[in-house]
């Protein structure tokens, strides 16, 4: 029982930490994240009332905006003075948006945020549609900033995520999937898009290459902690603090890190376990609770966390070339929000 | 049986007329077609093997091309020198294959171009997300251009597309659409593509403001024609040479002109009959030869050709501005081809 209660105590200061780490950013782009999601609202707007039905739904449900507020931070690190940083945040969220809509579609899902999914109100024919619109959208609004590489980075982006969809697609259900193989593929989905709104901001301040790259790679390697700890989550969250049901990639088949150190680490009858319910998705009650004794045994979530302190150390020294001041701070203190955060 | 021989000898010359009408074309954008599928196959290509396998299927799968060959004879008829225009044709067909990929998968269907559909062979999961690998892919190949006008043409168009999907999937099953609602529909989810696939021809050139246009008024026009000749082959085409079934937008509930006319000019029990079938989806056998009759007997086909000729004429003279040269012959006997096409 101690154990238990140190273990609490040591989660609850974890997320003390999260939310002051998160608050400090949101403070500083606070203004401009009210014109963000002022021109989210704007932009979405259709004569065709459906979409901005539904794609508020979504929007409008909240979210973290953690992509859009990368991008601003970037920007007025790079000592932006200008607009575009507004458009681009906005494209970033539209983007994110858009694979939602088509990620809950691909997975089936009926609950995210907290509320049911835009798929299971509207049916993923709209879903589809118009996740398309927001995507068209995006493009539409970036083109706004007049700048020729900004669309290169974001258009090259969208590729590799869809690329990273696909990939995580045709993987789902593989359980002797590599840690290598399951990286590419979260460097794909999740980190491209953040590595891209983070660039971004440098592009526009028309700061040198040795910045543009550095925010790029702080921005990559804080994408594969997000991901990395969005698959613990999925394994240990409090389900209302997290908006969504624990165990839905368990569920789906979906191989995470979480899964893949369990199952290399298992014995023969646990890889059989893992095969029947992931590979084969023949689950029954009680399944998932062995699942989680497994992932505990073999310290599967706390060795994923400390993956991802890895990489949130790779981002907070790529920051380092950048003057020591509130926007830096912030940025670096996202790593921890990013690490502790509870949802 | 006088009448039905004469109607056939004139289809088949309508055929003849329309095959040699596209014949023209063909010839004169050969060399530049054969680089056109060259890059389509070298930008699908990805690590992942199933975007080139799924994409490809669709890709290789043929279809009509005709919307890649309206950006290149617009180049040309603009004096165009250089090979954008070869990187803008595959873009354009990319945002339309992702458009086929997403339509499938809205539509439920199982035959396009005389083949299964991806989504039928490898999923609806597969196809939204290699959908959005096309799109994406389609948006990264045109700032090869690096031309700002034509990213915002193309970006404004993609928009617009998805409008016009989400109307149409909103007002399938209503009966009471009008003319005007499916007009709406109709240039948004077909003409915008046609129209920015043609304009983008002028601005590659360097065209003054009224050829580009002028050339954008071509397009929609011609989209519209061929939209409307679309909806009338569903209800009239030999199967084999339309590559899909018949009566698909009746199985779905997808109202077009021609059942809009049949609608308005029926009698109580026709619109019942109507009713009952595409707003309840309530449909047994022998309903689609109803159908059929009852289209035919309010000349509805007829009708909505005479609909499309009013287009075709708009768009033909919409090019009077340009020299009279080969390809604006072409251009202009492509309207023919789309209203006298079998498939």
């Amino acid at each position: 029982m101690g154990i238990v209660i140190q273990l609490d105590k040591e989660q609850l200061e974890n997320e003390k930490q999260a939310a002051t780490a998160l608050q400090t950013l949101l403070d500083l782009v606070k203004d401009d994240m009210d014109r963000v999601n002022q021109t989210i609202l704007q932009k979405m707007q259709s004569p065709v009332v459906l979409i901005p039905q539904l794609a508020g739904h979504l929007i409008a449900s909240g979210g973290k905006r953690i992509r859009p507020m990368m991008t601003l931070a970037s920007a007025h690190l790079c000592g932006y003075q200008g607009d575009h940083h507004i458009t681009l945040a906005t494209t970033v969220e539209f983007i994110h948006s858009a694979t939602l809509l088509h990620d809950d579609v691909v997975d089936e899902s009926s609950l995210r945020r907290g509320a049911s999914t835009a798929n299971s109100i509207w049916g993923n024919q709209s879903s589809v549609l118009v996740g398309d619109f927001l995507f068209s959208k995006s493009f539409e609004l970036m083109t706004e900033t007049d700048s020729l590489e900004v669309m290169k980075i974001l258009s090259h982006a969208s590729s590799v995520i869809a690329e990273g969809e696909v990939l995580q697609l045709i993987t789902a259900n593989d359980t002797e999937t590599t840690e290598d193989a399951y990286m590419t593929i979260i460097a794909s989905k999740t980190a491209a898009l953040f590595a891209a709104a983070c660039e971004i901001g440098a592009v526009i301040s028309d700061r040198p290459a040795r910045e543009q790259e550095a925010l790029q790679s702080y921005g990559k390697n804080l994408g594969i902690v997000f991901q990395l700890i969005d698959d613990v989550l999925d394994f240990s969250a409090e389900e209302e603090k997290l908006g969504k049901n624990i165990g839905d990639d368990f569920r789906d088949g979906k191989i995470t890190l979480p899964v893949i150190l369990a199952f290399r680490r298992g014995t023969g009858d646990e890889r059989k376990f893992w095969r029947r319910t992931m590979e084969n998705l023949d689950q029954k009650e009680g399944d998932l609770d062995h699942a989680l004794k497994l992932i505990k045994k073999h310290n599967s979530l706390k060795d994923t966390t400390e993956r991802a302190r890895h990489y949130g150390a790779i981002a907070h020294d790529a920051l380092a070339i950048f003057p020591n001041n509130a926007y830096r701070k912030a940025l670096e203190n996202i790593v921890d929000f990013c690490i502790k955060r509870a949802y």
